[in-house]
């Protein structure tokens, strides 16, 4: 393959952002707290019967994340192999896009009160979907680091 | 809540793009079509070990989505019911940002080969993540139309 250089890049907005306790590093248990996502007022509309689902796929933006980082040992662990990130989930990325899989307690207006976020107070929301298991894959297989 | 209005927005660069033959839409039956993914060469060190996955999670930027709809039809079937984007994986919304899970079938050096991709040739890559069972839900409730 020759050589191919990327130059293109996009503008992703904000589309709400995150309130919730966890200000310096997400906490353990995380996966039990609840927080609220607020969506901006001129994307409410995009909301429109999301409360018929049980489960919502949240993309975050990780404002706070080195963008620079090519390599990881999975979740800090020096036993686990140096790691191309994007054979990982970790936050350090070349865009620090998180997609996390989360359930929707509770809907306000355009508040969402979600469990399981991963996501520091303030971070911004770029995009929610829906979730459904219609794209679950059976048997997948990875390596053993990922379930430790 | 107070009105609240989005001022953020973040630079999102093209890690790689999609070669295909799917040049103005999507066939039907892309699920068990082949599609290359080249990463760009400053990225190759991101790919360390991601072989070791059947499996991977692949961010596309919809670079020729409508980016203003707010609410749609799912699967552009007026017998499904209005819906608000962020209730739905419709390709339209405010930040283009596809979620794939697609099969590894090979990795050369920094070209990845994955079956089942819905992008069209050329568009952009942003991200790339490990795929496991490890936050699969069970039995996730959402609408009816998701399954049609």
């Amino acid at each position: 393959m020759k050589e191919e250089v990327s130059s293109k890049s996009f503008q992703v907005k904000a589309i709400g952002r995150v309130f919730n306790d966890f200000e310096e590093e997400i906490p353990d248990g995380y996966k039990e707290m609840i927080s609220c996502i607020k969506v901006y007022d001129e994307y409410t509309d995009c909301l429109k019967g999301i409360e018929e689902h049980s489960h919502i796929t949240i993309l975050s933006w990780f404002d706070r994340s080195d963008r620079t980082v090519k390599q990881v040992h999975p979740m800090g662990d020096p036993e686990n192999p140096l790691t191309g990130v994007f054979a990982t989930r970790s936050p350090v990325r070349p865009n620090p896009v998180a997609v996390t899989v989360c359930e929707l307690k509770e809907r306000e207006e355009n508040e969402l009160y979600v469990k399981g976020l991963d996501a520091l107070n303030g971070t911004p929301i770029i995009d929610i979907k829906s979730y459904s298991s219609k794209y679950a894959i059976d048997n997948p297989a990875y390596p053993d680091w990922v379930l430790r």
